[in-house]
């Protein structure tokens, strides 16, 4: 693949540690950080715990180009994000007044009161800016140290996709290559994965730009059935595009040639 | 929470880091850990480079009790877990003569040929043992280094599943602390997060082996819902149940106060 800015996402919370929530927001920040051109290199899932958020953002501090955390922002005692980062960058957390006013906007039009807790989700590491929650209370926070960009954004899927689309997506927009990403899926019957396995190292020998994998998904009557994935990148879409169904090409003919049938196959 | 020994969860492949599949195999053994009584302490999701595996085990090895790793124990060129556990532990790559039969079997069982892809899943690291997969072709493999268990399993969730209930559940009980742990989740809806947060703070400070955490859900007509969830280790299962009821109770009071109404009690 083309050389792509690393990017990790580091998910905060004990409610994913204990299985009680299926981390759905990596998957979506990777999928979309992937199309954007990004390399999402790392999904590290900690608790809320101060110690282990200094540990992890010091691993990726002037190493990665984007750290984006997600969970945390909170008003609970145990949403310690935002402390945990200001000292991960030996930071004060101080006041912040853009998060202030918008949390105060928040809880006037609501008529209540800004009590201890509500206050303290505008304290930020000093020199961060906050990013507005068009839903929820909590703002979200970035700030730029070692030339690594630290986004961090609520746990509530719908707070965090809204203030990622609305106010990050922009800002990462400036630093993501200028390439495009092109993926291809194909199902198979009655190949396994060890047949198919020889020309798809082929393939990923044979092309720079490319990534291409096999996800066995079980049997149907005795015969297995694969999933055959496609990922390559190029300076154009078109170009992409192009390369992408002259692979999927080659592989449908592979797998007619090994006895087995094709289906549900698209590009995006 | 009692003393509980440490694990982590180790999802290997690049499919989790471009987003296209969430990972429900790490939140499934999550929660598995975490009701055996382990405290996972991370969860980390890494591309298919045996670097990266040698990184990850060798930060782990000797320091937490059990590493789970998923994926990459397949017939293709980018398999590549066993390589680098091995390599982590500065040991051999070599044939494991179980995990040789068990490939035979499954193979002959279905008049296949034993080709190199196939044969490639019976390499494990010098002094593993495998672990039988009933379902598919790639057996799970565990060897113990340092104090550390590494359990190897595949990235099918079918297959993965089965190795642990049927392999791997009966080892880790040996070492699982003798603890009971019970869940209870409750819903709330009518008070914000940080109206509750002060007397949950209080409850999470007046008991030493309970984890208490609010989430929000969002908004039901303006109101806000929420769910409060209380875990409680105890050394037997009526004591964490007495314990845990007796928050719930506490919590529901409160909740009530507020002017709050809650709903969809349970306790696992």
């Amino acid at each position: 693949m083309h050389a792509r800015p690393e990017a990790w996402i580091l998910s905060i919370g004990n409610e994913l540690l204990v299985g009680r929530i299926v981390n759905t927001n990596a998957s979506w920040l990777a999928r979309r950080l992937t199309f954007m051109g990004f390399n999402v290199s790392r999904i590290i899932t900690i608790p809320d715990s101060i110690d282990d958020i200094v540990l992890e953002v010091r691993r990726g501090l002037g190493k990665v180009r984007v750290i984006i955390t997600t969970g945390g922002l909170g008003p609970t005692h145990d949403d310690v994000t935002l402390e945990g980062i200001a000292k991960a960058l030996n930071k004060n957390l101080i006041l912040n007044s853009e998060a202030y006013e918008m949390i105060k906007e928040f809880y006037n039009r609501r008529n209540m009161p800004l009590t201890r807790e509500r206050i303290k989700m505008a304290y930020m590491p000093e020199g961060a800016r906050a990013l507005r929650n068009p839903i929820g209370s909590a703002p979200g926070c970035i700030i730029e140290v070692d030339s690594t960009i630290i986004v961090s954004l609520p746990g509530v899927p719908r707070e965090m996709e809204a203030i990622f689309e609305e106010e990050v997506k922009s800002i990462l927009e400036i630093i993501a290559p200028k390439i495009s990403i092109v993926e291809c899926s194909l199902k198979t019957r009655g190949i396994p994965e060890s047949s198919i396995a020889p020309f798809l190292e082929h393939i990923a020998k044979s092309h720079s730009n490319v990534y291409v994998k096999s996800h066995p998904l079980g049997f149907e009557l005795d015969k297995p059935i694969l999933e055959l994935r496609v990922l390559v990148s190029a300076t154009s879409e078109d170009t992409a595009k192009g390369i992408a169904r002259s692979i999927m090409e080659d592989i449908i003919r592979e797998v007619l040639k090994l006895g087995g049938s094709t289906s549900s196959e698209y590009c995006v």
